[in-house]
């Protein structure tokens, strides 16, 4: 009998937006796996840290600083072979999935490189596209409404085309690129719709109209979100 | 002392796929209201059911059957006034909301009436669209790839322009529109990437390709998934 290998999403940071079930199978897995910067912590194993248990074995998927948001796949070779001498073994592992699994999250690329070999659960996670609409109090869809998640290091003028046809969007990822994301919303007459937020559900969130954020100072981890008609509720 | 309004995201069904912080809430909620069609029972009820209080006071906010998706205006003036009764009286009043709350949640039309005149918390929830990818083990993002969320109701022409601009999709409330969104992808030549969902986390849950589904009896809960890759880690 091989393991199970799930991948729990444990949400945008606050760990009380962890789910009942993705709890319940941390408890239950003897491995617990997690993607870290190297030599730096995992924002992952932090959220749930409080509930691990010295009983289980982890293992730190080390990502190169330098390609952390692309890291190279050969780190995922490796770590897909270390995970599969635990599920060949018969152990439960779980891998560690800030936000939701598929949502942007580097569980893929274990899932692409061992569903086929081993039985897999994927638990949904509270991803960042409603914690932040949640944070700015910004209703994003209703009846026919339809979005668009952009990320913010596309060309200009494919972020415009892709903005103009829906109703509601959440432009992310937006680090040095916030700049070139306002600039272009003031041109398309949609700024005074939209909304920053930064670090969501964490105690350094913050949420801001455009006009009021230092272009020098976005992280990686923050999005722009808007609706055509100011919210969805309207 | 006025009470708070609390916009509690209940998830896409399981029980389980609630978040600590919901649960947390909703015990602490004297109010618990939630929306129901009449003379039938609450879906968003249904999923907490086990963890209500009887010292706890329901409020049932009644959506007639015939406009059970698009209800009158009206009927959330009336729920606004009643909740606002209870808030006044420095009652916490928790809303139950399938899914997400402000991801085409009804919650909104109550937060846009009381959100200028009381307290307000949004708990996000586990939303329809990564619960349908878990439960379609398809991987929707990665990377500088972008999605659209396309409600069905929408003409084709509409649908294919959005659709061909982003590398994943995701098309919902499907209902009577099935054939048509089937139809569309197939001349695309994407329905080969497509997975069909329904009644996702629940026991009924199917996930199918498009072509064993059988369009007459497609419910209004249930959304076609694709990515024009075919799954975001490749």
């Amino acid at each position: 009998m091989t393991g199970t290998l799930r991948g729990l999403g444990v949400g945008p940071g606050d760990p009380e937006l962890m789910t009942l079930k993705a709890l319940r199978l941390l408890r239950a897995s003897s491995v617990v796996a997690y993607p870290a910067p190297k030599g730096g912590a995992s924002f992952a194993r932090a959220i749930v840290a409080r509930w691990l248990n010295p009983s289980q074995q982890e293992i730190v998927i080390e990502v190169p600083m330098e390609s952390a948001r692309f890291p190279a796949q050969a780190i995922y070779d490796d770590a897909a072979a270390t995970l599969a001498q635990e599920l060949d073994r018969g152990r439960d592992v779980a891998v560690l999935c800030q936000g939701d699994p598929f949502f942007y999250g580097s569980f893929m690329y274990l899932f692409g490189r061992l569903a086929e070999r081993f039985p897999v659960e994927v638990v949904p996670g509270i991803s960042s596209l409603t914690a932040c609409a949640a944070a700015a109090s910004l209703p994003l869809l209703s009846r026919e409404d339809g979005l668009v998640v952009i990320p913010a290091s596309l060309p200009e003028a494919e972020i415009a085309r892709r903005l103009v046809l829906s109703e509601a969007a959440a432009i992310l990822k937006l680090g040095r690129h916030f700049a070139k994301i306002r600039d272009l919303l003031n041109k398309l007459d949609l700024a005074r719709h939209a909304i920053y937020v930064e670090r969501a559900t964490l105690e350094a969130e913050r949420v801001l109209p455009l006009d009021a954020v230092d272009a020098a100072s976005v992280p990686y981890f923050s999005m722009v979100l808007l609706h055509h008609r100011g919210a969805a509720w309207r």
